[in-house]
C-alpha cells in the first residue's frame, strides 16, 4: 500500500481517488467517476470555487447569501483574542454577536476567494531561458512580479464586492506557473465560535486523535468595501444530518504544504537537519511558554495562543521525523527515484552533459546545510524572534524597496503586497511587552548557541548585554506596540524611518545589510540551483506522465474524494464516528479535559447519541482546517479540523490504510446551536429545520 | 584518518599511541614507547593507580600525603550548594577553607581507590552455560552479587582508611568479567573552589569550545573513618610549570561511557530513537529552567545547577547526534562491521545456527523501539523526574528488597550497595519545593504526551488534575525533603514504609507493581538477548585479536597517552595553549562574560602570560573531568576539564586529526593561588615552589 501511494506522483494509472490535492482546474472527475459514481460537473466546480474562501491561516466556505463564512474555532483565535479583554477571554468564553450590527472585526484577517486561473508557464520559461541559475532566478522573480501587476492594473481594482488580488503560483515546483485571479475580502467579521475548552477539548494530548469530540467550528462575515455584508457568487447549503458511513465526501480547502515530489536529498536534509533542528527550538520555546503560565493565570492567557500554536507545529515536525525514519519508506523512495534518474538519462542522453538534476538539488542541499543556519536566525526572524522586530524590519524594508521600481524589489514588497503589509502594521492587535521579551530573549540566546559567541552579529548584539537583559531593554524602549506610530512610520517612508529614535527600528536598520547580503547568497546558492533543478525533475515527470499527477499542495485551492471510514489499528477497528455522549464521558474535569460550564448545564437536554466527529478517507494537511465535507451535491455535511495521527505522514505519502481526515458533523453543529447557544437569527440563516 | 580510528577497536597494529582507554591492568607500554619513547614501568602504574580516585560523578588524584585531592570545580558543585546560605551562594562566589578544621564535609561525595582486580570470566561463563537468554541474564546477575559479596566479606571492612568496596566490571561488552576492589573514602571535605565564573567563564557558550579561559580545578580532602586526614598509598606532585608544547602528557581516570563496539544496529537506535527523544526532553526542560530562573533572582540560583548539567548533557548529546549522522563514518562502520561478521560466519560455521549475533542484536532493538518509552517512563524515572520521587521510590524498593536473600535481589539493593544508598537518602541537601513541582510537572506532562492521555497509568495519576494541580499538591503534601524522616523510613523498613501516610511514598508504592512489571519484560526481551549477543561478538573479537584492542569506557580506571598539540580549523592553527590575559580580554561584563570582582582587582598582578588552558591528543571522554595530566614521570602538568567540540564524536570513534582534551595548566593554579586567593598553606602542602 505504502508503495502504491509513494509511487502515484508518477503514474496516474494507479492512483485511487482518494489521493492526491487536485488544482479546481485539474479535477479528478475521472478517478472519482469510476470509484464513486460521481459526477464532478463543471458547474458543481464552478459553484464550489465561488463559494470557497482562503482565510490567512486556513479555508472557509460561504454559506449563505449575506456572506456568511464556516470555518474553524481554531482558525480565528487571533480575532477572539483581539476583541478580548482583562475580564473577558473570548478563546475561553466563546463568542455569540448578538446581532448583525454587532460582529467585530477581526483586524488581521482576509478572505480571498478564486476567480479564475491563468496558465504562464511559457512566460516565465522565455524570461529564464539560457540563464545559469542566479541570473534564472532573478530574471523569474522579475517576470512573476511582471504577471501581478500586469493583471491587477487590468483588473482596476474597481469592483465594490472586493478588490482583485493576482498571484503567480509554481504547481509541480515549477513545472507549471499559474496566475491566479482572487477577490480578496478584507473586512471580515466575527459571528460565532464556540469556547475553546469544547472546540479544542482534549488540548494537546488529543490533537491528531481519534476517536475524537471536538466542536471546532465558527463563523465569520465577509463585508464588501463599502461595509455591508458580501453578497458572495455562491454559497453552499448545509445538509444538517451529515454524511453515512461510507459515503463519498469531497473536501475543497487550501493543503498548505506537501513534499511529495521532493528528491531524496532533500526528504533527508529535513530528516537529519531541519526538523531536528526545529523541533529543538520548538521545545524549548514550549518550556518557557509553559513555565511562563504557570507563573500567573495572568500569564496563562498571554501565552495561551502562542502555546497551541507551537505545540500542533511541534506534533506535526515530531511526527514528520519520525515518518522519515520510516526506512522501508525511504527505500522505496530511493528505488523511485533511481527509475525516474534512470528514465531521464535514456530520454536526454546528449543534451544533458554534467550532473542530472537530482544531483543538482543534492549539491543544493549541500549549500544548504552550510548556510541555512546563519539565513535562518539572521534572515529567516529566528534570532530575533518578537513581533515587534518583525514590525521593525517591514517597516524598514518597505522604506527602502518602495523607492525602488516595482519589479527590482524583495517580492514581498511588490505594489500588490503592500495593502496587506498596510493591514497588518495598522491592525490595533494586543501586544504583550512580557511574551514578546520572552521570545526575543530566548530567540536571541539560541543565536548565540547556534551561530556561536564569536559571531560577528552576536558580538554586536551582545557585547555589553545577556541575551534576557537585551531582550528586556529593547523591549522596554520600543514603542512600535502602537500600531498609530506603525502608521505614521509606514506613512512617512525612508525619512521617517531613518530619523527614528526607536531602538527596534534601530536595530533592524543595523542588521539589514548584513541579512539582505546573507539572503543574497542563499538564493543565489541555495534556491537558484535547487528551483533550475526542480524544474527539469517536473518537465521529466511531464515528458512521462503529463498532468495526470496532482501538484504538492501550496496553500491554493485543491479538490480531493474521500469516503467516511474509520481504519484498523493494533487489530482492532476505529469507528469513522463519535457522538456527544463520550464528549460527557471523557470530560474528567481536569484541563484539558474540562468541559465549559454551558456545556455541563445543558447535558441533559443534548442527545447523547448525535454524532459529533468523523473520520473520513480524505487525503488533506494543516491549511485544510475549515474546508467543507461535501456530498455528492455539493451540500456541507461536515467541516474538516484535523486527521488523524497518521495523517501527518502524509506530508510525504498518502497511505489509504490509514492516514484519515477528522471532520465536525453538521448535526453536532445543529444541535450545538440550539441547545447550547440558543442561536435562532443564525440557525434561521444557515436554513436550519425548525427545531 | 577516520577509518583507522574506527577500525582500531580490532586490529592493535594500527593503533596509534594516542587512541584507547586502556584499563590498568592492560596498559599500552608498548605503543607508548614506540610512539613517545615513554616507559611505564609497573612501578609507574602501580603509582598513578595508588594515587586516582574516582569521585561519585568523575576523577581526582592524590596530591599530597593528607589526602588533598585535585579535580574540578564543575566536580564539586553540588557540595558547594550544600553549604551555601541564603545570603552566600558558594556556586558563585567560591571556597577556600580558612583552615583544615573548618572543611565542610561533601555529604553525598565519595572517593574510590583501585586497589587490585581480578579476572572473573570463567565463573560467570560457567553461571550462564547453555541457559537461554531471559535464564542467562538472571544467572548472571546472581553470579555477580556472590562475586561481589564473598569478596567484600573476605575483606572484612576492618580497614580504618576506608571501607573496601568490591564491584564486578563487563569489559567488552562482557567479554571479559572483573571484580575491581576499591578503598571507599565516604567523607570528603572541600578545600579549595573558585568562583563559577572563572572556573566555568563562557558558561554554556564556551563549553566544549577551544581556545578557552576557565580555571575549572578545586581540591577536597578525604578523611579516614576515624575523622582524621587520610594518608593515601601514593600522591603524585604537581609541576607548577606545567606541560611543553609536544611533549607526551597521561591522563589517569576515569571515563564514562564510549559506544565504540556497539554494532551499527545499536548506533542507529541511538540515532534515531534515543538521542532525537532524548534532546527533546532536555531542550523543554531547558526552557522551563530559563524560565523559572528569568522571574526572580532567587529562581535562578535555585535552578542554577540544575541547569548547568542539563545544558552540558543537551550539547553533548546534540553533537552526538551530529556526528551519528556523518554518512562516511557509518557507511564505514558498516563495512567493518560485515567483515567481522564475514569472518564469524567462516570461523564457526557449523557451531552456530541460527541468526549471527550482529542480527540478534538488531532484533533486540526492534523490541527495544517497542519498550524503551514505557520503560523509561515507568521504571526509568523519567515520568516522575523528582528527587523525592526518587527517595521514595528507594525507600519503597529497598524495604521489599531487603526482606529478600541477598542474591536474589534487584543489583542496585545488594548488601554492596546499600551504604551508598543510605548516605544518599541522609544527606542533609538543599531540597527546592518549586523546583521539585516544575519537574514532576514538567516530566508527568511529557509521560502523558508519549504514552497517550489513555494509558492506564496516566489514566491513574491524572484521573481528576491536571500535571501542574498533581504536582503542586503532590510537592506541598510529601514530607520525604526531610532527611531524619527519611533515615527513620529507611531504618523502619517494610512496616515503618507501608504504614507512611507520606504521598510521595503512597504513589511510589502504587506504581511499582506496573514498573517492576516492565522492567522484567524489559530485561528479558531487551536486556537478555543483547547482553547474550554482545558476549559473542566479543569473543569472536578475541579470537581475532585478543585484548589488543581497548574495552568501551564504562566509568572504571584508565590510561591514555598523548601529547600537547593544537589542531587544524578551516585552514588555521589552533595554537595548543591560552593565557591569562586572554580571559581579561574576552570578559564583555555581560554573563557569562563577566569575571568575579576579586579576579578584576587582581588584574594588574597577574602575569597576562601565564598559560591558563592547554590542548592535548589524549583520547578522554566525560568522567574524566578531575583527571590528572602526567608528565613521563608521572607528575601533574594539568587538570582534564573538557574537550573540544570534535572529542564530543568520540564517543562513537577518535579522530586524531581534531579531538582534543582541554585541561587547565598548573601555571595558572599556581600564579590563581598565589595572587588571587593568597592560599598560602595550601600552596605549602601542594609543595608549590616560594613566590
Amino acid at each position: 500500500m505504502w508503495l502504491a501511494a509513494v509511487g502515484a506522483a508518477l503514474s496516474a494509472s494507479i492512483v485511487r481517488a482518494d489521493e492526491g490535492m487536485w488544482p479546481l482546474q485539474l479535477p479528478p472527475t475521472v478517478a472519482v467517476h469510476r470509484q464513486y459514481g460521481v459526477e464532478l460537473t463543471p458547474e458543481w466546480l464552478a459553484r464550489v470555487r465561488n463559494a470557497s474562501a482562503r482565510l490567512s491561516n486556513c479555508s472557509a466556505t460561504f454559506v449563505s447569501a449575506d456572506g456568511l463564512l464556516l470555518t474553524n474555532q481554531h482558525c480565528l483565535r487571533n480575532c477572539l483574542a483581539e476583541h478580548s479583554s482583562r475580564r473577558h477571554n473570548l478563546i475561553d468564553e466563546g463568542f455569540l454577536a448578538p446581532a448583525r450590527d454587532r460582529e467585530p472585526v477581526c483586524s488581521t484577517q482576509v478572505a480571498d476567494v478564486l476567480l479564475d486561473t491563468q496558465d504562464v508557464t511559457a512566460v516565465i520559461t522565455a524570461a529564464t531561458r539560457d540563464l545559469d541559475a542566479p541570473a534564472a532566478n532573478a530574471a523569474r522573480k522579475k517576470a512573476l512580479t511582471r504577471l501581478e501587476t500586469a493583471c491587477e492594473e487590468q483588473a482596476g481594482n474597481s469592483d465594490p464586492g472586493g478588490a482583485i488580488r493576482c498571484e503567480t503560483v509554481a504547481l509541480y515546483a515549477g513545472g507549471q506557473y499559474f496566475i491566479y485571479r482572487y477577490r480578496r475580502y478584507a473586512d471580515l467579521r466575527l459571528v460565532f465560535a464556540p469556547e475553546l475548552a469544547v472546540a479544542g477539548f482534549g488540548g494537546d494530548p488529543d490533537n491528531f486523535q481519534f476517536p475524537r469530540w471536538d466542536l471546532d467550528v465558527a463563523l465569520l462575515r465577509a463585508y464588501d468595501r463599502s461595509g455591508l455584508p458580501a453578497h458572495p457568487a455562491d454559497f453552499l447549503h448545509l445538509d444538517f444530518n451529515g454524511p453515512r458511513a461510507g459515503e463519498p465526501v469531497f473536501v475543497a480547502g487550501n493543503p498548505g504544504a506537501t513534499y511529495r515530489n521532493l528528491t531524496v536529498a532533500q526528504l533527508l536534509e529535513m530528516r537529519d537537519v531541519e526538523l531536528p533542528r526545529a523541533i529543538l527550538l520548538d521545545s524549548e520555546l514550549r518550556g518557557r511558554l509553559i513555565q511562563f503560565g504557570n507563573e500567573r493565570p495572568a500569564n496563562q492567557r498571554i501565552a495561551q495562543l502562542e502555546l497551541i500554536t507551537l505545540e500542533n507545529a511541534l506534533k506535526v515536525r515530531r511526527l514528520e521525523l519520525d515518518a522519515l525514519h520510516d526506512t522501508q519508506a525511504l527505500d522505496r523512495l530511493r528505488h523511485e527515484e533511481s527509475e525516474q534518474r534512470a528514465r531521464f538519462a535514456a530520454l536526454a542522453p546528449s543534451s544533458h552533459e554534467g550532473p542530472d538534476p537530482w544531483e543538482q538539488v543534492a549539491r543544493a542541499q549541500e549549500s544548504k546545510r552550510r548556510l541555512s543556519l546563519p539565513y535562518a536566525y539572521i534572515e529567516g526572524g529566528a534570532g530575533l524572534d518578537s513581533l515587534l522586530f518583525r514590525f521593525a524590519r517591514i517597516l524598514v524594508r518597505a522604506a527602502d524597496e518602495r523607492t525602488k521600481p516595482n519589479e527590482e524589489r524583495l517580492r514581498e514588497y511588490t505594489d500588490g503586497a503592500l495593502p496587506r503589509l498596510e493591514q497588518t502594521l495598522g491592525a490595533n492587535i494586543p501586544l504583550y511587552a512580557d511574551l514578546e521579551t520572552l521570545k526575543l530573549s530566548f530567540s536571541i540566546e539560541r543565536m548565540r548557541e547556534y551561530l556561536g559567541p564569536d559571531h560577528s552579529l552576536v558580538r554586536h548584539l551582545l557585547a555589553r548585554e545577556s541575551p534576557q537583559t537585551f531582550a528586556l531593554n529593547i523591549i522596554a524602549g520600543t514603542r512600535l506596540g502602537n500600531a498609530a506610530l506603525r502608521m505614521r512610520l509606514w506613512n512617512g517612508g525612508e525619512a521617517a524611518v531613518n530619523a527614528s529614535p526607536d531602538p527596534m527600528i534601530q536595530l533592524a536598520r543595523s542588521i539589514d545589510a548584513q541579512a539582505r547580503a546573507l539572503r543574497q547568497r542563499y538564493e543565489d546558492e541555495v534556491e537558484a540551483p535547487m528551483q533550475l533543478a526542480s524544474e527539469q525533475i517536473a518537465r521529466a515527470r511531464f515528458a512521462a506522465s503529463g498532468t495526470s499527477a496532482y501538484p504538492d499542495a501550496n496553500f491554493t485551492l485543491r479538490l480531493n474524494a474521500g469516503s467516511v471510514q474509520g481504519w484498523r489499528e493494533n487489530d482492532a477497528s476505529v469507528a469513522p464516528f463519535t457522538q456527544l455522549g463520550g464528549l460527557f464521558t471523557r470530560a474528567s474535569g481536569a484541563d484539558p479535559f474540562e468541559l465549559p460550564p454551558r456545556w455541563l448545564s445543558a447535558r441533559g437536554r443534548l442527545n447523547p447519541d448525535t454524532p459529533l466527529n468523523i473520520s473520513t478517507s480524505n487525503d488533506i494537511v494543516g491549511g485544510n482546517s475549515g474546508s467543507p465535507l461535501l456530498d455528492a451535491r455539493a451540500n456541507i455535511t461536515g467541516v474538516i479540523f484535523d486527521g488523524n495521527i497518521h495523517s501527518i505522514a502524509g506530508a510525504f505519502w498518502y497511505n489509504p490504510a490509514v492516514n484519515r481526515a477528522v471532520a465536525v458533523d453538521t448535526t453536532a453543529l445543529l444541535e450545538a446551536l440550539r441547545v447550547v447557544y440558543d442561536a435562532r437569527a443564525l440557525l434561521s440563516e444557515l436554513g436550519a429545520p425548525r427545531g
